[in-house]
This record gives structure tokens, sequence and C-alpha cells, in this order.
């Protein structure tokens, strides 16, 4: 006993005092037996709007869910990255806000925004880059590794007679064609910007003119520039009863007028955000970091995903489960990754997106019909990835299903 | 001769002059011998964006036009009427636009704009419709009809937590639900609006909420709330070198959007502006009117259709064409129409959005590929609607082919 208490008491002091506390019958089990616990082999992915919070309140359930997950000194007692699909705003204060909600002390590096692993594609880094979004949008690009964007705005101000869906905003003379503003090479939609109809419109105009708006093409290029985009969500679920409209309803909009002016598909270079591969395995990096940093030297090997949209939450953490289960094989990148994580749960919450069947669900669905497909078109309708592990009413629900999975005490 | 002076000078009295000096051996075939004429049995529906102006700038070969078209003394020598498919301004500003780009007096009487002919709905104009535009869009819409009309705005103001989109439009706390507020009963398009994602989304949930968009229904009703749209144009013809979003593009999103989240197709009740055989008929009863107005007692017997938009111009000309033939015939309406035209001739101009095949069409088109089809859904591709009777240059050689046509003199 004293020797694992030992050990607990290197990787967390507050377990120890409890575990020390076990031992002398002084009610240690108020926080579970967590004392008599190994470092722990799992982590959470906790997704934020609809899990967590809803517009600006917090679900009550979250509160209830970090009294288990956060120790009495604030020291989180399993690794913690909450993975969210918005990107109109900085890490750090998303960090800040989710603190003053949770009540402990969530760290910047805890948070994963859409368009986090765009940080990974250093090959389109140089280009000069079209951005879209709004919020601290050149700032979140530079973060990136972006180093020449041009905002929307910028473009509009280059080249004032593209945008005239506004009878107040055109211009009311014919300004001079310009032709020394240089090319643009590619688009990043990093969120949903404001005025659609002019990001709509110079997106186009850029994609139609291979980078020179200015200009008319005698056809329009394909395949057309590289378009990175982060978050694909359709909706999403704020104060209002129905859901809201996601950047996914941006995107949709921009692939309609696309195959409609065109007839050809737009297509996208890189996606980020739930549900691809990428942004999960750039979880799982920092939920193992996250757990060194605390000295637990078990690895991390089962992830619990937790989310209130199918076609984001639970489809990425089905796909990456397959992911995983193919490298647990050996099949993926030719070799197994020993410290990997063996296994992703997607575990579904009814606070957010999601409404069980019967009262609340979206769309006709008359006759027991199929709901519509939500995802976005590049993920493709699997109904298979879109079966949750789990469905639980709330976060509290699923950290308890957790522990009990893991042999974690409740109380 | 001077029966026939005298009957011409009756329907225009600057024609006598010219019929006199023509007699008289004065040069009189400076305007041609339309003295010798009788009153015009043809008639045009001249379309504005494209084909006279674009954007602040008159196209030069308008001017030429209204030379043959106007006598010297201002008076128009065919009926002419300007069927365009712009919403977002009133009748009598349009008209005085055109009146100072073209030098001569326009009434507000000749001008047909894209929700004209929604005088006609009066089976709706006693409902309380969201109504989506802009410019002055309450007026127009009061000006057709519609007498209980809420806009976009007034909606968002009453349920704030809808619009989410915008971050510094976001209401800064949650305010109390309210149930207040009268049902919505159909939604009404005028034209396009600004800030598309607050417009597509609140006609979203007042399509999803049966008219109620405070609450939150188990399946979205279908059919759904009446919807009447005017003017479906994808795109139109401006200052810029490449064509511009009409409000097609924003049906095209709205309509993208509701298939997406339903998994059904947004229904339109009624689509008026061109291509639609009602804004046809409309601008034939107003040249009948004209015609009537000026003393010309011959019936107008052939239309002239002038556009630069084979999907709009073009279709809808070819379309009412057909409808001739078949009233001829008598099958409309199970009689003939005594006074009815009996033709209408599509002409297409290359000064718009239409670029003859080559340098500057639109879309990839690459190897001999059928171009996009960009007209709207409910139209559908029939290739041989979309085919001009005629293709010319301009609206100069436009009329000069007409008069040709008509056996008018040229010079």
């Amino acid at each position: 006993m004293a020797a694992l208490c030992e050990a607990a008491a290197r990787w967390a002091p507050g377990l120890w005092r409890r575990a020390a506390r076990a031992a002398a019958g002084l009610g240690g089990r108020r926080f579970g037996s967590g004392g008599a616990q190994g470092p722990p082999t799992f982590g959470f992915l906790l997704d934020i709007d609809g899990v967590l919070v809803r517009g600006h309140s917090i679900i009550p359930a979250a509160r209830e869910a970090f009294r288990r997950l956060v120790s009495p000194q604030g020291q989180l007692r399993v690794p913690v990255v909450f993975v969210t699909n918005a990107g109109n705003m900085l890490q750090h204060s998303r960090a800040r806000e989710l603190s003053a909600l949770l009540g402990f002390q969530v760290e910047p590096d805890q948070v994963i925004l859409a368009h986090s692993p765009m940080k990974l594609f250093s090959q389109h880094h140089e280009r000069r880059l079209l951005v879209s979004g709004q919020g601290p949008l050149v700032e979140n690009a530079r973060a990136l590794g972006f180093k020449h964007v041009v905002t929307v705005d910028e473009l509009r101000a280059a080249f004032p007679v593209l945008d005239m869906v506004d009878l107040e905003r055109r211009p009311k003379t014919t300004p001079l064609p310009r032709n020394d503003f240089p090319a643009i090479e590619g688009v990043l939609l990093l969120g949903e910007p404001v005025r659609w109809e002019t990001s709509l419109q110079l997106i186009m105009d850029v994609l139609l003119s291979d980078g020179n708006p200015g200009t008319s093409l005698a056809s329009a290029p394909y395949p057309h520039l590289p378009v990175l985009a982060s978050n694909v969500d359709l909706l999403w679920m704020a104060e209002a009863k129905m859901p809201r409209f996601g950047h996914g309803t941006f995107l949709l909009c921009l692939e309609a007028i696309y195959r409609k002016v065109t007839g050809r598909e737009l297509r996208y270079e890189g996606l980020t955000g739930k549900p691809s591969i990428l942004t999960y395995r750039y979880a799982e990096d920092l939920l193992r970091r996250q757990a060194a940093q605390r000295g637990w030297a078990a690895p991390i090997r089962n992830l619990y995903a937790v989310g209130d949209n199918p076609m984001s939450d639970v489809y990425g953490a089905n796909l990456f489960h397959r992911y995983l289960q193919r490298g647990q094989e050996g099949a993926e990148e030719g070799k197994p990754r020993p410290l990997a994580a063996q296994s992703c749960v997607s575990i579904l919450v009814c606070t957010g997106v999601y409404r069980p069947p019967g009262p609340g669900s979206l769309g006709p669905a008359q006759g027991g019909e199929e709901p519509p497909f939500h995802g976005h078109r590049d993920f493709g309708l699997s109904p298979g990835l879109m079966e949750a592990s789990h469905v639980v009413s709330d976060v509290h629900e699923a950290v308890r299903l957790v522990f009990q999975k893991e042999g974690w005490a409740l109380e």
C-alpha cells in the first residue's frame, strides 16, 4: 500500500492525500477509490457546444461531470482535450471562457479548434491565400503558419466592382481596373464569414479567374486553385430551439454555386475539424503530451469522444477507431504505433444537435422514413459510422459510464 | 397620299411633317419613310441590364437604337416596354434612371420589374408574409397588394437568438422566449437581400417551424408554407468582366440548404419575372394599352424580345411564342384571343451575360463540352427554348433587324 501510495503521490499529490485518508479511514471514498488506481490509461475528447455549453450558458451536467474529472485541488484526474469545430476565435480566448464556465483552469493547449491541424499543411504556408471567416481571422491564419493572407475585405477594396449585391455598398462610380494586384494562389476557409453574398461572390471570382478576379477567362480552370477548409458542421446548437447554421452550411452554398456555374464539383485539398482523422490524431497527440507532463507513465490506451453531433463527433470517433484498429494490425504506415491508443469510443449526448428519434428531430422523417444526411458531401453516408457506441442523456452520464468501464469508482 | 398623311398625322404629328417634307422632296427620308407606313403592328420588350446599360453606363448601341425608335419630338414610333428581372427598386425610380440615360421620357408604366406580375397573386395578399429583399422592400410589397408583411429584420428583432452567424450581432444575453408573435403564413422573396446568412437562416426557421420560428417541431411540415419568388436570374452583367450574382443565386442557396436539412425539395407556389409566361402576358397587355393610348388602331401582332440572357430573355420569349401559337390554335383557354399577338421573336445580344462560343464564355466547356445550364431548376433544361431566333451584336442591330423584317425603312 505504502509503495503504491508513494507511486501515486508522484503523479497526483491530491490523490496521495486522499489515498492516505482512505488508508486512515477518513472518508477518502468521497472522491472515489481513485487513490487505489494506477495512472489513467484513458482520456477524453470533449466537444464543447451542445455538450458543455449552449450559447452563453453552461449545461448543468457539465458541472457534475467535472466534479468527477477534477480533484479538489483543481487538477484533472485524467487527460482531457476540448475538441470543438468552432474556429472564429483564438485558442486562448476559448480556454479562458471554458475556465470561467467550468470553474477550473483550462490551458490553451487543451483546446483544439477546427483549424488547429492546419498547422500541418506547411506546403501552403508560403502561398498567397484568400482567407474567409470572421473574428481574429488574420491572427488565426498567421498562428497556423500561413504567411501571406488576403482577406475578402481587402480583395473587395482592390476590386470594388465585384461586390454588387448590397445596393448601399456598390461603388457610386466606375473605378479604373487595376492590374497591379498579385495573383491569389489558393483559398483558406477558416469559418463562417459575415455577408455571405460578398464572400461567396469573391471566392467564386478567384476560382473562376484562376486568382486574378479583375480578369475574365475563356473557361474556368479545372482543377481550380487549392481550397482548404476547416469545420464542415452543417448545424450546431445554441440557445434557439432549432439548430443554427454552421460553416458547413456556408460550404454547402459555395459548392452549390460552383456546381451550378461551372458544371463541375468544388474540390477541397484539405478538410480539418471533426470528423477528419487528422483532427483525432492531433487530439491523441495532445492527450499523450498532457499525460507525460503530469508524469502519468502509463500509455493512454482508450479514448472516449463525447459529442452531440452524429455527423462530426460520432462519425469522426468511429472513423478514428477504425484507423486505430488498422494501426494495431500494422496496416497503417507499414508498422504498428507502439504508444498509440487502441480504441476510440463514441459517446453521443442528447443536450445538443442530436435528438433521440421522436419529438424534436429535424427533417420530415414521416412514416419511419430515414432522416436526411446532415454530414458533409466528402465524408459520405456511412450509416455504420454514425452509430454511437453509447447514447447517454448528458456529459455527466458519459463520464460515469467511462469510469465504470475503466473500473474507476464513482462514489 | 394626302388621305394617308392625314391618317398618319392623327397618330404621329412629327411623322406628318416628315411625310410632308418627303412629299415636297425636302429630304424627308432622313427619318425613314415611316410616314408612308401605317400604325405599328409590332412592339418591343427590351431587357435593361446588359442590353441598354451596364452598371452606371449606357451601352452606346442603346443610344443608336433609340435614335430609330424615338421621333425628333421624343415620341416613340412603336410601343416599347422595358422588362427587367431587377426588383430591389421602385418602378418610377427605374423609369427616371432610364429617362436620364436614354434621353427621352420613359413612363413608369413602361417598366416591368420582376415582381410586377405579383399583383395577380391576390389569394396571398391578405396573408402575413415574411418578405425578403432590399431597397424599398415594404413599399414594393404593399404596392403589389400584400397588406401584411414582416421583414427579416423585424423577425430577427422579435427572435434575437435565431441569427447567430455574425459574432458581433449575436445577442449578448439570452432574451426570454416570446410567444405573442403571430404566425407567419408564407414567404415572399422579392429580390436578393443583404447578409444572406441572416435571411437564409430565418427563412429556413419559418419553413421548418411552420411559421413559428420560436418553436421546434417534431418534423418539418411538408408541403411547407407557400413561397413566392420573383427573379430567378442566376447571374447578370454589371461593370465587372465576369457576371455578378443575381437573385437566382440566393434562391439556389436556399434550395440547397432546404434539401440538405430536410431531404425534400423546396417548392415555389409562384415564380414571376422572366422567363415566366405570366410576365410576358403582363408585358403584352401593357404594349396593347400603350398602342391604344397613342391612338394606334392596328392590333400588335408581333412581339420582339431583346435580351442578353439565354436562360431568361430567350427562354422566356420562346416559351411565350409557343404559348401564343397554342392560343392561335384555340388550345389556350378553350378559345383564341382575337387581339392577342401572334408571335414573340427572341433576339439575343452580346453586350451582357451571353458571350458567343469562344473566348469569354463561362464554365469549363473543354473540348466542345456542353456549357452548364444556368437556368432555374423549375424551368428545366430545354435546349430548343434557349436558342434565340436571332443573335446580334447589340440592341441597335436588333432594332435594325426588326425594322427590316417589318418593312420599316432604315434610312
